[in-house]
């Protein structure tokens, strides 16, 4: 089979009506499909329906520390949560605080503190002229969106195989002392799927910041969202807190995670890990913030789960939930496109996505395409800084929510207007 | 009986003998009591143990606009959480976001956003030279603590009977740019259990703010805290929100309400009610540092009170509960104090404290004194600016938390201190 860019333009034209007359035809089928969010499906929030059984007015709601959960107080969190928490990021409890619902929360925070009150005693970066951050791109716009609404001038990294571009992260964050942070999925990345290999992590704990305060912002969301059962199919990254201390940097990074993809993204818990020093910074403003966060939910997830254990356990279900999705996807993106040279993909084995490049100069046309006929999809653009994709070419897809079935169909589409706009992209070149 | 003033020196210092022979005696006693902050019992928070029975597995977890809480979204709240938190505020549910489980947080947020963001387009707080805010006091101690952590000047307004000393509040913002706001409990206030009167109402409604940006932080948190059922035993008050709309000023005012002392201090949902305008203006920050608060917990809210009527006909339980507290300390204070002219109190007809006044000068060493024996009071000064009181005189009691016989216990030996200190300050001068 030829590949697209070896076709005469005869056949192209040719190759154009026959996909019009499908694309005519599928948007006749009336579908209505999202790909567009990391959103679990409703029968991965039924997995954890027992979790609204767990903490009834019959059970103790007393933390282990004897301290009533439903009272004011306890800002770290109760003890078995942060217990929990620290589990799920290797870590240790004393390294963490527990919050609310959304990870994203506290990370807007700590940007946010860091305007205003600075970071361990070094100016705001509101009194800063500029302030630069590093964005491994394609990356999570809600990360960006964050760095933007605060007026922070953002870099792009390419991301490699193995993570960020490490010669160009060192280079600017050892010279620039304006730059003070970097935003990080180190593991199945938001969304290339990408796990910082043992290399990137290590020089990540090298590093030597020009800028005191320059912080890794280590988003660890999908550090036990393994797509497989096998442990050769996992992905292990190392533990950056470990690392910077080995490396004499221990206050060099924040690490969030949360249970918003584990129990309900509408109601989890989330953490941040730290060393002590960046945590007293954190808590000084965090106790003129609240006196506490929902530590009724916190003893929620510790008796649903009990122990890591269960939690792993609980992941396996969300892999066999979201692994045939994914599977779908990539079964339909082989057989149409595989040997037609138009397109390239990951094929994760954890997270939330399958990245997806089209040709330069075709992704924004082909995500209208698929909305025109009913699907979809993260706008083209977004997983990079200012919503800006220098190629248009990665488009985000985000397998999670609709069935399989479903999945399958929204991907027929998808392929088909992948077809249909790099046809048209090659007619007019 | 003599007042303490009209009392000779010998009779003062064969006083002084019988209080220190009663303080030793008492603090053989081993007491272990907390009077020091505003923190639901045990027996309040059972009240609402049905609470964690509402919302189980085999409920229906959909709100009544068909989303499911349990997953991403709806960052205004669940419509029903948004109607609920909108009845206890007597406002309209399109003025209101329902948050997490603190309104101090939201307080925080808006403090913190005005500061890197400024408020509807002004200039940012943070750039400019001086931020001042009107601190009414005696006043909640963790309103002075967020502006002071903000770097902001805390002017302190004098308390009357009917609010803040409005000739004061007219005076600095109608004619100081600089003031751009004013905390205030209008309701039951903490910790005098002051409710504004319609005059002051209005009177803050008219203001002309010489900042565009000055706002009211009218904290509503014991707006349904009632300690008496009868109506004409309930204060009431003007809706600050109407009225500033009606006197031209609808975008003056962030109201803010939670549900921490009505089922769980650490478990509630919290709201915020303002203008459509100031809601856009804070959507834009706020959609940018979350996806959604808890809305799980929201709809347990809904699912537990049902409506306004379920939530006032649970006010009545914890009024229930907290009367007798509130009387066994009115009922010490008066008997042992009433004829003394040593101190003064307040009789709050709702809310959550009892203020003090001690003689001038007297108040820090009651509170050590209270402590040595056993009783942790709030710390003198606490509720004015900078933890300041000019006067050294009031004292914040909280009679929340322990029983009423450990109310009793506890005033007796405030009382008793409240007479050793006196005595030595008037055998001193």
């Amino acid at each position: 089979m030829k590949t697209y860019k070896e076709m005469t333009r005869e056949e192209l034209l040719a190759l154009k009506s026959e996909l019009e007359a499908a694309y005519e035809d599928a948007k006749g089928k009336g579908l209505k499909l999202d790909m567009s969010r990391g959103k679990p499906s409703p029968a991965q929030l039924d997995l954890a329906a027992g979790f609204l059984d767990c903490l009834t007015s019959a059970d103790c709601m007393k933390a282990e520390n004897g301290f009533d959960t439903r009272n004011y107080g306890v800002l770290e969190g109760i003890p078995e949560a942060r217990k929990l928490m620290a589990d799920i990021m290797s870590t240790t409890p004393e390294s963490v605080i527990v919050c609310g619902n959304a990870s994203l929360n506290i990370m807007y925070d700590t940007v946010a503190r860091s305007f205003t009150h600075g970071v361990m005693g070094e100016t705001p970066w509101c009194k800063l002229d500029k302030v630069k951050f590093l964005c491994p791109a394609p990356g999570y716009d809600r990360h960006f969106r964050i760095t933007e609404h605060f007026g922070v001038e953002m870099i792009t990294v390419p991301m490699t195989d193995n993570g960020p571009d490490m010669d160009m992260v060192e280079q600017y964050v050892n010279n620039d002392a304006a730059v003070k942070g970097i935003w990080c999925v180190p593991m199945y990345s938001n969304p290339l799927g990408t796990s910082y290999s043992d290399e990137t992590v290590k020089r990540f704990a090298a590093l030597k910041p020009a800028a005191k305060d320059f912080r890794i912002f280590w988003d660890n969301a999908y550090c036990i969202h393994h797509l497989y059962a096998e442990a050769d199919k996992q992905d292990k990254i190392l533990n950056i807190l470990d690392e910077c201390a080995k490396a004499g940097n221990p206050d060099m990074v924040y690490e969030f995670a949360s249970t918003s993809k584990v129990t309900f993204a509408g109601g989890g818990i989330s953490a941040v890990a730290s060393s002590q020093a960046n945590l007293d910074w954190i808590k000084k403003s965090m106790t003129v913030q609240t006196i506490g966060y929902d530590k009724v939910n916190q003893l929620r997830h510790v008796r649903f789960f009990k122990d890591i254990n269960g939690v792993n356990a609980h992941m396996m279900k969300h892999a066999d939930s979201m692994r045939p999705k994914f599977l779908a996807v990539l079964d339909v993106l082989e057989k149409e496109l595989g040997e037609t040279g138009i397109g390239r993909w990951t094929n994760p084995k954890g997270g939330y996505f399958i990245s997806f490049w089209t040709l330069p100069g075709c992704a924004k046309a082909v995500v209208a395409k698929c909305k025109e006929a009913g699907v979809v999809l993260t706008g083209a653009g977004a997983t990079y800084p200012y919503g800006i994709d220098p190629e248009d070419s990665n488009i985000r897809i985000a397998p999670s929510f609709p069935s399989p079935e479903e999945m399958a169909q929204a991907t027929d589409l998808f392929v088909l207007c992948v077809k249909l706009v790099t046809v048209e992209k090659l007619l007019a070149e």
